[in-house]
């Protein structure tokens, strides 16, 4: 009948508008496994688990765990605290403690890293001991994966919101410039692109953290695009890098904020998309010109949440108790697409995970850097989901005009 | 049978989500009259007039006219252009040129003024003619109006987008700031109070145009509410005044642009949530604090359109063609509340709507100026439709500790 024990949860970085399915999915799959006592969530990730801030999801009911499944950002809070040995070794030290047998652990590549430190310690202690990583990230930064949950919905709010802004922009001309998240990845700027229908649509240039940016390229670029289509919209990664690999903030503003692990503060801020249009109005002399920061809602806004990516989200929380529970392993579950458009999910090290990024591919930018090619549309439109709502245009033929 | 020639059909000011409703109810319903010979669609409201810029929207397929009534912003497109006397005498004389008898501008305030001194040029030289004001606007500020189109959907956007804030918020604490649109009206930053479920849930704070703010309290509030929940979430709209009555940026930043028509620039840009959001992290000593500037996406996105919104908008360019063609008479069209819920609609002269702004009631906003009130709640909820996504929170009860 295998491990008997406790299943332990918790959810690690940034929210993401399906995080909870993978939480539903297993909680309800591993209470139906008799070797499981009792399934513990950890409040605010690692934290909880060291402060033994645990809910007993065991007797939660399935109605409630639904409802929790379908609401964004995550249900057992979060932190941003990356564990170091010290920190894993007070973690396996309650974890052994209210012996918990099963640890999952939902989250990013920093949380990858988390299930292996605290792995080893079980290893160490000959502790008999299963730690799956459930993977999680709107960056959809994660290697070997295919895509990763959280960025279907991510990314089908900002094309949607790209929808708009394009019509917006159609209705009222100028320049329109939106800075998406995205520190190291494109992926989620590259989102912009899926709702372009008609060939004048925007975004007319998408700019991504994989390649560096050239004040004086982009400024022709924009120049080019205004004098061809009489507007201009602008995806902008709020990673995008100047010429020395920095970001590109840095050649533009003075006064940055960093956080507690040293990165650049570049999100929740407007300093980026206001220096940028600031330079597209002086140095090209267009006067309607628009910057919108796109905030928090990228994770979690509740109507554009994709219907495959909370589907899949809720899978791979499935597959963490088949595998630690049935299959009795370890290990980081990915995604592999296998068909057009179906997934599978398997098992891999977490060493292959954590601390490595994986970044677009060359072949989704186009050669001059400034947008996304076919390849990516056809990648990412999947990922978004079924009932994605399309504008149209009026057809009607113009009135010949009468001498007054 | 009435009076014979042409339906001439305009877009004024900003885009909203529903704008093209009214535009489509007005050309189908038009269509029905045998007395009208064409619709005509002026492209950039009333520049596409006094440059005959038309499209011939009579034989536009009933199809593709319902699929651009599903479209965000306006499909003919519109302008910031608010004319003048002698402007309005152009525009006569185009119409009257062309035989347009019937002409419906869609717009706010500014539209119904031009409905009302083209109206006048026509009966000073005795053109029979029918001009009707279609209200729209997402600030909800037209005066005798229940409410106006488009304002449901943005709330509705704005509503659900503080569902994902206060989740986010919960569980990842700190200070969230958002700032929203509206420079004069507070019912689209009130919409933010909308989803609140729970008693701690956020927007904890809502600074509204109709208060004048004081930066002492203000600080006090966040404080406040920051020691009782652990985190604050503040809605503030970009028209809040300080004590003299100038925009709030006006005591906090030194360089603010200004529009063609001497109003300061409020709207994308991040320069009041990083001004206010350095002041909390500075006076109070918080670290987390973020704040995002929500744009465009308020008025055009395409995820969170309310049905209730939609419908209306459909009928007040339905009730156009009534008005107008079977009834032969002028005036903007207002909605009424006379049921819960339930709406009729009535015309009243254009002058009683030009240059007037509604504001929140007394009665929408708590007696500290820092909330809206359950009747606001009330009145707005009808207003945002059906299938609104109400997200839950887990109820299990926490595990005792273990002495380890």
């Amino acid at each position: 009948m295998g491990l008997m024990g406790k299943v332990l949860i918790a959810q690690g970085g940034g929210p993401t508008a399906v995080i909870n399915q993978s939480l539903v999915g297993a909680v309800l799959e591993s209470r139906k496994f008799s070797q499981v006592t009792h399934i513990y969530g950890a409040l605010n990730g690692v934290e909880g688990i060291v402060n033994q801030e645990f809910l007993d999801l065991t007797s939660e009911t399935t109605r409630n765990l639904e409802l929790v499944a379908n609401s964004p950002a995550s249900a057992l809070h979060t932190t941003r605290v990356k564990p170091d040995e010290k920190y894993c070794a007070e973690i396996f030290k309650v974890l052994k403690a209210h012996g918990v047998r099963y640890f999952y652990y939902i989250g990013g590549n920093d949380s990858s890293d988390t299930v292996r430190i605290v792995n080893e310690y079980a290893n160490v202690e000959n502790y008999e001991f299963r730690a799956i990583h459930i993977p999680k990230t709107i960056d959809n930064d994660l290697v070997i994966n295919d895509h990763t949950p959280g960025y279907g919905s991510a990314a089908k709010y900002v094309s949607s919101l790209f929808v708009g802004l394009n019509l917006d922009n159609i209705a009222l001309k100028g320049v329109h410039l939106a800075i998406v998240m995205g520190r190291h990845a494109g992926f989620l700027t590259a989102a912009s692109a899926l709702g372009r229908k008609y060939p004048d649509d925007g975004p007319h240039l998408v700019y991504l953290p994989e390649r560096k940016l050239n004040i004086e390229s982009f400024l022709q670029d924009v120049k080019s695009a205004y004098e061809k289509y009489g507007r201009c919209i602008i995806a902008m990664s709020e990673g995008v890098k100047n010429e020395d690999g920095e970001p590109i903030m840095k050649s533009l503003v003075d006064d940055i904020e960093t956080d507690a692990h040293g990165n650049i503060q570049l999100s929740g801020s407007g300093l980026l998309g206001d220096a940028i249009a600031d330079l597209i109005r002086t140095k090209l002399n267009i006067k309607k010109v628009r910057a919108d920061t796109l905030g928090y809602a990228q994770r979690t806004f509740i109507d554009s949440i994709s219907d495959v990516d909370a589907l899949e989200a809720r899978e791979v929380g499935e597959k963490a108790a088949h595998f630690a529970i049935r299959n009795n392993v370890d290990g980081s579950i990915v995604i592999d697409r296998v068909g057009d458009y179906a997934v599978s999910y398997r098992l891999v090290p977490v060493e292959e995970i954590g601390g490595k990024t994986k970044y677009m591919p060359d072949d989704f930018i186009n050669v001059a850097g400034n947008d996304v090619t076919k390849k990516f549309v056809d990648y990412a439109k999947p990922l978004i989901g079924s009932g994605i709502l399309v504008p149209s245009r009026l057809m009607a033929e113009k009135v010949s005009k009468i001498k007054l």
